[in-house]
């Protein structure tokens, strides 16, 4: 997998748009002191990086979720749309890129209701001309930003983002590679490590408890009942694809202020085994939830760079391993998962050298935070 | 795989070879009542299956290993390999058996040190004759008479057994499938399920600690130090070669009279992820002892049958997944052993389809308790 | 403790009041075989007993809280309490009981809106006259009939029962004794047990997340929101009244049915120690919630019935350590509560001997399952 | 207790004897960064101080217990006593202190064979002079020179100490208080926590099996079998102290460096309720070693200072909650410990007021770290 020919890190230029801009060494200083995982001497060495970010980050408050069920302000859809569009592309000519990656890392939004215009794109194109909010959550607006924009888009969050069928469509007709849904860092990814073992085992699981606690923005977001709906959706539909029975598997999200970016899980598996014997397992996962992101969000853009420059298109279901719950992809468990992008590169690598020798670029990734 | 042709348990007969033989309803019953695994019920139902078995048990106290540190009793090695022959062929004979198949179920025994007779089978040959003990352990010994017998032998135990070069001619000569050994049936196999994951996501563990407790007699033999040796060499082993770098792993092994048959292990795992953030996993395995490793040594019997009635011979690669230190296989980890049963499996059902119609045969397993 | 004349087990008479009688043995034998508790040689051993006292156990559904959220049937709540008291003292004529003890097992209900008739002895017997069941509760009126026809009262449940000043002022006017509220067996008692701890040693607790899981009907009546309100209130409780400063302290319940009677909950404890250090505690209690509860009511009965013979009134603050919230006592840390509990004993044993020769009676328990 | 006058923190001296003395500031750099315990602004606000007692620190490399089994290095014991009283009265003198409280930090030392010196004086003394190192530890050398130079002893370490009666009578003859052995910080504090509930409930603990990990100087010294004798069996002495009956009772320390000043323990209760069902509790401490020992020695030092200050001398069982084994106590138990605690506050607040007008006076802590 190493030896795949990624874009380095430091050909990336990273941009965003934000709720709330912040200042982003502040920011970075506070995580790292609450949870005590930067040093100072490592804030000092980023200090300029994070100052040049800054000043690629525009403020656009207009996918805060507010307390009145309602996402947008004043602006229609289409203003929205078109805004997020020029911004990508203002920061595109500034820094003269070759490519852009759009990077959705947004909190949890309330899952809007099916609608026929999530399946059509026509539809589709009608919510965002009639102004129609119930259809088009700011997920989907972001996603429908890049596509129209000609960007790769990749989501990280449990909101619906590229994962309907009409925004498929408009990623087919203008060749663009997507991927998401739901970044798989702690609790999840082990379930779908663990659940794999009990059915090869033969050791029937009745219950599955998880109970995660985490004390961040997002946990903030989702103390939110409503926002925390699709996330405990993709936890809780996991173990039923794994296992093939249906499992009592309830989850819980609690948002404990203390813990800061430390998420902790506590997660326990009652299971049968032979003669119908009752046994259990129970684990703790705490675990630096931006720590353990982080890498992750990266190599998705890079992932998704590589996509696009070799012309691929369509859900990149290469990267399911990286998901709770991978688009196009019905497989569950991690490992074959993971082979899937081991083959993936297997086949790049078997196919043209390792390309090193392709010319530098600069390719780029622009972040909703 | 459930499709393959394994010979079903109702034609199985089981006898065995016991240093203390007892009575087997009542030891059942003793375990049932002492672990809450069965209910009266099913030991009524069960007796007379057990008291069958029990007429086929002999006894052989030489299996024992004494507090003063020697195995056989006054007879010479040549004498106890030439008895376990005998009750084989006994058993075989009493009920017109097609084939056996030796499970070997004994306690850990301490490990002899490494000798050249290991390598060599005309070297062990002469151990034999010369009643050389340092070099031939009590394993060693049911491994010998079972494949100068012409059985099979499968290897529950962390003991040497066939897993020395002089037995892999023999088995080789004699033509004869075998497997081993130590069986993995919680911690260990929790090891080989989660220590991929934290390679394939980058998160280099540090330190990987792991207690055991157990209350049933194997857990009596292991608070003998000498003899929980190999066992702790292969829980302690599987973690380097499944991470390609060295690792603090730690294993203790504590008898704990109370837990019955009920091992309890918690494991600690220190890791490192992105910037070097320290992070933790913990989990704590709550199972049945006997109720974990039945099936498993069921099934082992029932491939190493499936093995020689399609002229198998060698180490029973397929079989890895059922074990801590699998003879003649590099893979530790659990899913890609997993899969190779699974393509053993389908080598077998594409060759002649379920093979459903191979006319019924009595086979039989004969177990060292 | 041990010293102190409490009525001998075998000197107590069981009846009851249930919603759903069933039979005594088979859910006897119904819970031993989930919960592999109580093995068949004991049922078998008990079921002349359990007969005896199913023979005692009149039905009366009127305590079920239905799905529209009222409790009573037809019947007015007078009729109610009156039926109330006509089992009571239909059992004690039956079986020429000396004195009564009601102990209240009954399921969790809504807690009722606060209301003046609670605190005035007047205005809940209008509230009686009237009907008004949005001021008296079920639980308020089983302690209302215990009252009215001279009975101690023991209330094991979460809901209000004697808890409010006019029941108290009825206690007092009718010279009973009573306690609860809500007892206290696994969580919420090492809540008790561990929070001064951390006040003793200056380490600050900022949060203290809990979860319980159970199986039993107890668990499927908490799944109802409305019905865990008040258990989760005592049980959130503890803590600041412990701490003396606001903890995040959430509590969870989740029905997982395969557990059974096997309570379950996982505790995280987030302090600071010195230089303001964050750390963690956290713990698992696996026990079997009839088993830990069982020996409890029995000794409140006990303890009730001697409180009675001495002519105690007025709330056993002696019982505190039983209770998550005890009537009429500040003191929450479980040690404080028990030595209470040492030094009632100990001045009873020094005032009169141990009263060993005050001849036997017959006294007798009559439960509300 | 907050009312008592104790010497407040700013009119405190340190200095010390180490054997490998090292620059402090560094050392808390080293421990700050690899545990994330002190911010780099926080090492830089104490760093004046620190270098303040660095200076006070004497070198003495006599009390390292060597690969070879003996402590001291050509000396003989009288000469290394004497440098000890030499390197006290030396630091009294600097700084013009009125009084010194010795507190003994040192690493575990392994335990002295009993021998009747330990018991008389006399002949402790002739130990002395016949330089019998196989009767006179370092811990109980570093005691002796305390006790000669006229200052009370605190012992914070697991090794013996002032805790023999030859030690005591020189205590009595000098009139100095002192006080030991083996402060609790975290698995045994719990341990006299919560065996006391289990007691009360009649729950009849069978196995409390415990597992310590630790990756500091400590760990690393306790990684010698020899060297933690002392500490395993204060740690499991505790249970049958508080139990009053045999309890299987496991105690294992781990060295994993990984961990650094983070100990982390594990421990399982396997305990019987009711009709003998078997439960079991779990818990995980995962703290800062250092964090929590600090302000245990600092309060130790002011009670000791306090103890002299007020004419007190003997074994200071007003401490007894501060220590897994604590001089002249019988009580294990945290909480009557600490009422007893309380109780001295008490009776000392009653006699004469705070004494706050007692004028301040310039007292020192010496520590062997």
């Amino acid at each position: 997998l190493c030896d795949l020919d990624l874009v380095p890190l430091d050909q990336l230029f990273f941009g965003g748009i934000d709720i709330c801009p912040g200042h982003l060494p502040e920011a970075a200083a506070a995580v790292g002191s609450s949870s005590r995982t930067f040093s100072r001497e490592m804030l000092e060495a980023i200090r300029p990086g994070l100052e040049a970010i800054d000043a690629d980050i525009e403020c656009d408050r207009d996918f805060e979720w507010n307390s009145r069920g309602s996402a947008y302000s004043a602006r229609t859809l289409n203003e929205v749309v078109d805004q997020l569009r020029a911004n990508i592309s203002r920061f595109k000519r500034r820094h003269d890129l070759k490519r852009i990656i759009v990077l959705d890392l947004a909190s949890a939004e309330p899952t809007p209701r099916a609608a026929p215009a999530h399946a059509e794109l026509r539809l589709l194109r009608e919510a965002l001309a009639n102004d129609d909010r119930q259809v088009i959550s700011p997920s989907i607006a972001r996603a429908l930003a890049a596509f129209m924009e000609g960007c790769p888009y990749v989501n990280f969050t449990p909101n619906l983002g590229a994962g309907i069928g009409a925004l498929e469509k408009l990623a087919a007709e203008n060749s663009l590679a997507y991927c998401g849904n739901d970044a798989k860092t702690g609790e999840t990814l082990l379930k779908t490590v663990l659940a794999p073992m009990f059915a090869m085992r033969n050791l029937h699981v009745m219950s599955w408890e998880g109970v995660n606690m985490l004390g961040n923005n997002d946990g903030r977001a989702l103390s939110d009942t409503e926002r925390r709906e699709a996330k405990i959706r993709n936890k809780e539909d996991v173990l039923p694809k794994l296992l093939k029975y249906p499992v009592h598997a309830g989850v819980d999200i609690n948002f404990v202020p203390s813990l800061g970016d430390w998420k902790t899980a506590w997660d326990f598996i009652h299971f049968k085994g032979f003669l119908d014997v009752p046994m259990t397992m129970q684990f703790t996962w705490q675990g630096c939830d931006s720590i353990l992101a982080a890498p992750l969000a990266l190599d998705l853009v890079r992932m998704a760079e590589f996509a696009a420059r070799h012309g691929e298109t369509g859900p990149m279901t290469q990267t399911a391993s990286f998901f709770k719950n991978p688009i196009a992809v019905e497989e569950m468990a991690f490992f074959p998962q993971f082979e899937n992008l081991i083959r993936y590169a297997e086949i790049h690598l078997a196919r043209g050298g390792s390309g090193r020798n392709i010319s530098a670029r600069k390719v780029s990734a622009i972040g909703d935070r």
